[in-house]
């Protein structure tokens, strides 16, 4: 029997590696549906290829020209939010892969943990904004979350069933502004920001592994994944992005996992586990990579990691405020609306301007997420008054 | 019920280390027996603090010492090979953890191994000598061996029940003369052999590290441990050893070990598998140890590591031939009786010399080793002629 897999943000980055994945071993994997944004080509072509059963299009503008371009195609065509909701619940599909960016993923992986369906998260927004409802929905259904996120697959990978985790080491790339000064960091542009030394990834993750928020979501991420404190958590820069992450144990014993920058493993991870398959391309090869440095993250330059360990120790509704606010900085940010570092000051004050609650419902997340919008947005126009 | 342990080798650096490991952890772990060859003192020490059952001295010569020295202490004492062999077969013993130095550890392993006792494997030359016929045996009698070296602890700790290993990375420290050439090397001392940039250990074991023979025998114990071809091994020279050793997978992931240099790491795992129980002592800190390299190890210069590979390619009893002849000549370069390069030069003449047995009985292990003992020692006496 091959696997069902359903992915969320087919034409993303993620969205189409997996589709590699996918394509190296169809006797294994076979792909249920494949849902996007606005790219109606793409994922017209993707359809095509791998001829699922649905295609969603979120934006609904675009579901005529999507309907048209499939029209001598088999297969379903839907549009809007919640028929991505509605079709991730589909009694065939085994796997949801997350892959879309933001908020968005929140209401459809709800539903697909309702359904039973094991998650491939590769949606970090989902567990950032409401990591305590999502993990709680997991157990109460049952359903795994496997990680997609690199970090998180490596930490996932040296895990053991006997022994818990002392200590999770997060490493991190430091993005392509490690070595700037505070004077170089306020004047840099979105298009420096945009080309990250490792990882071809989208837009937003892009911008977020620069400003270092990427990894403030992550420290949050590997709270709700593997049930460890704050201070368990530690982030250490590595330039080299060779070693993913790291597990250390009561024994003082660390466990890495290893390999070239490629997010078709932990992407294949996720669909194979616990078996592994063969994966084309280069190995890790240590004359290549003969030298792995590490380095403490530098919380004066990079104040977002800071704001993300305090929102992750705050808890309640504070991560979703810092996550929608980002949101609004980094779309600012690429339309040259805000400076690199006032992002960052824009996050901070939505922080405290917007109400804090302790223990937040569903609906206080949505209301949380569209009065920071507001309130953030109201501070880039304004400038910070 | 608290694990009853035998120690091999009580006096030795492992030895020692282990007492420690247990010495931590008197509500798990309990001194069955303890032996050694020939340090009366220490032993008898040993004894008074750790209350075993029984101990045994090899050297039957030092009985009477060791009687008188224990004569107020409520336990058994023994001499003798013979004595040893039996010792192990105690009823109540779990583990048996073989940490005497050399050829001398294969009976009492195999006898261990027929007791049905858990091994814990420090005597890398049992596996070296004899690794087909031992695995065999721990197969028939469903005995676990545990490695204790670090490497291969560092792969075991790796290991996935889901999933064969596609690779093994044995790292290696390079020694003391990584950077020496062969001018270098010609006139090097065994005081300049015998300190290890990175672990204290025995004399042998050190003088094994300094020319490669160690991790030649490295090699051949991973094929027996893990099930592998020599073509599945490759040897990383990793001056900081950090890294312990890795397992790459057939996705490409590469899983490590990693951790200070630290001995009772990998002998508390074993006694402890499959949990892991608290080690006091450092941890591993990035802001320390910040740069982490790798290296080809060079075959030409460390001639011994070929040797090895060239031995584990014909099996039978070469691998034993190589044992036998390294033995007698780092006996020889301790004596100032050879120089540091001419060990290799001996011993790949042995190779030669003492007659090839494809399938070697535990009789012929015997012969073999008597044999290429002999040619070595005249070779060494004679300057290779």
């Amino acid at each position: 029997m091959r696997k069902q897999i359903a992915i969320l943000g087919s034409t993303g980055s993620i969205g189409t590696q997996a589709l590699q994945v996918i394509g190296e071993h169809p006797d294994l994997y076979e792909v249920y549906a494949l849902t996007a944004n606005n790219k109606v080509e793409l994922l017209a072509e993707q359809a095509r290829k791998f001829h699922p059963e649905v295609v969603v299009i979120a934006n609904e503008d675009k579901y005529a020209a999507l309907k048209e371009a499939l029209a001598d195609e088999p297969v379903k065509v839907y549009a809007g939010a919640e028929a991505l909701c509605q079709v991730v619940e589909s009694q065939p599909i085994d796997i949801v892969l997350t892959a879309m960016v933001g908020y968005a993923g929140l209401k459809p992986t709800i539903n697909a943990i309702k359904a039973g369906k094991t998650i491939a998260l590769a949606n970090k927004e989902t567990l950032v904004v409401a990591g305590e409802l999502i993990t709680g929905l997991a157990q109460q259904y049952k359903t795994p979350i496997l990680p997609v996120d690199s970090e998180h697959s490596a930490i996932f990978q040296c895990l053991e069933i006997n022994n818990p985790v002392h200590k999770v080491i997060l490493t991190a790339s430091g993005g392509p502004f490690r070595t700037f000064t505070m004077e170089q960091l306020q004047t840099v542009t979105k298009e420096q920001a945009l080309k990250h030394p490792n990882w071809s990834m989208g837009a937003k993750i892009t911008i977020d592994s620069a400003s270092m928020m990427n990894k403030g979501f992550e420290v949050i991420e590997a709270k709700w994944l593997f049930g460890v404190t704050p201070a368990q958590i530690e982030v250490v820069v590595h330039p080299q992005s060779v070693i993913h992450s790291m597990v250390e144990f009561e024994d003082g014993a660390v466990k890495a996992q290893l390999g070239v920058p490629d997010m078709r493993l932990p992407i294949q991870y996720a669909f194979s586990y616990p078996k592994r398959e063969h994966l084309s391309g280069e190995r890790l090869d240590f004359a290549k990579y003969n030298t792995l440095t590490f380095e403490k993250p530098d919380t004066q330059r990079f104040r977002n990691l800071s704001l993300a360990y305090e929102a992750l120790h705050q808890g309640g509704n504070m991560p979703c405020i810092v996550n929608a606010a980002n949101e609004v900085v980094v779309a600012a940010f690429l339309k040259d609306q805000i400076s690199f570092l006032g992002m960052s000051d824009v996050i901070e004050k939505a922080m405290t301007r917007v109400p804090f609650i302790q223990t937040p419902t569903y609906g206080d997340y949505v209301a949380t997420d569209a009065e920071t919008r507001r309130i953030a947005a109201e501070l880039v126009i304004n400038g910070m008054k």
